[in-house]
């Protein structure tokens, strides 16, 4: 049997990037599905949706009719079953390094700034958009300087050395998610030197924003 | 060589009390460090600790020499170093929706509770207690009836069938956590059930805050 995929993202999510990157560096086939997280309401609150996701979020992958959601999920998933290209190596400890420098993104900075969460400043605590911003700009500096420190000591080419792995998809997303704030990365020599190698990689590139069907300006 | 394992703990951490269940869980004996994350300023945050963990947060293991932070990152480490007792299945699916589940709690609801994040909010929005309470009970309610959802497909005498997984893990810790802000949990007759099943076992009896070496009224 074919696998049949299918992605439901939004071309700004960072955790739908990081998925969009793993699918494309592993040369998966798959359908992409926009889902506006702003438009009517956000369209992940609708029924049809809601159904598959109850979570209401973006990424969610369908693959062979199994649902997933969850970034971290759907890739370590994809690993498994697309073992082409690894993005977790098998080795335990070097894995674990792994997904701990995935988790600082992931569970550290990501929460904070995602769209709920803003929103939520705003209405409960009449949050003015600099003071949005700045909320943003303090937390991505607490947590971008700590990716730093952990990089300064495994970092080559990529995140780990010199094969792309699921560090530098969750990198990749985040710093461009850093851009929408004019967040400067002048004191991460190691983060920007890094993006500026991945972000030539074919499979980067496709799965940039900027190249998604539901872009906009 | 035997195993030496350390855990830098605090005993009202939540991430750090789903570590502790998990070295109990598969009998691990390991040595407990307390870090008391509001005594002398943190001393999360101290030279010595931040040697260590340049991330300055519990928990953080440290395994025949090699440290780990980032709670999942070490259970899953600890999950295929010491295989007895696995708290993720082999199947792939089974695994990554495991791992989903675990995700909703570890970058959805903690990050938006964590001592760090109230810390910010009485900072930059003059947060009074009352509004940090509801803050918190908030996004409680938000995640919680998603993982009520979820564990209606999957739950039996646990999160995911009869045999206790890293959900549970994540689980247990996090209402724990909802304890200290009087969250009711009337709206999830499942999450109820399953807690008062693995609160019965060993191992989550002995990880419990109030049976930690630095617990405090």
């Amino acid at each position: 049997m074919q696998d049949s995929i299918t992605l439901y993202s939004y071309f700004r999510s960072s955790a739908s990037h990081r998925v969009r990157i793993a699918l494309h560096y592993k040369n998966i086939p798959f359908t992409y599905k926009a889902v506006h997280l702003l438009k009517d309401g956000g369209q992940q609150h609708q029924a049809d949706f809601k159904k598959l996701n109850p979570q209401a979020q973006v990424p969610y992958l369908i693959h062979n009719g199994k649902g997933l959601g969850q970034s971290l999920a759907i890739i370590q998933y994809l690993d498994a079953i697309f073992p082409n290209k690894k993005l977790f190596t098998e080795d335990p400890y070097q894995r674990a390094k792994i997904l701990q420098f995935c988790e600082v993104i992931n569970s550290g900075i990501q929460p904070l700034q995602n769209l709920m969460v803003l929103k939520k400043l705003e209405s409960q605590f009449n949050a003015s958009i600099e003071q949005k911003n700045s909320w943003v700009t303090d937390w991505n500096h607490h947590y971008l300087a700590s990716l730093e420190k952990y990089l300064n000591e495994t970092a080559q080419d990529f995140c780990f050395g010199k094969t792309v792995t699921a560090a530098d998809c969750f990198l990749a997303a985040h710093v461009q998610s850093t851009k929408r704030y004019n967040i400067s990365l002048n004191s991460y020599p190691t983060i920007q030197r890094i993006c500026e190698n991945i972000n030539r990689l074919d499979a980067f590139i496709k799965a940039a924003p900027e190249n998604q069907p539901d872009f906009e300006k």
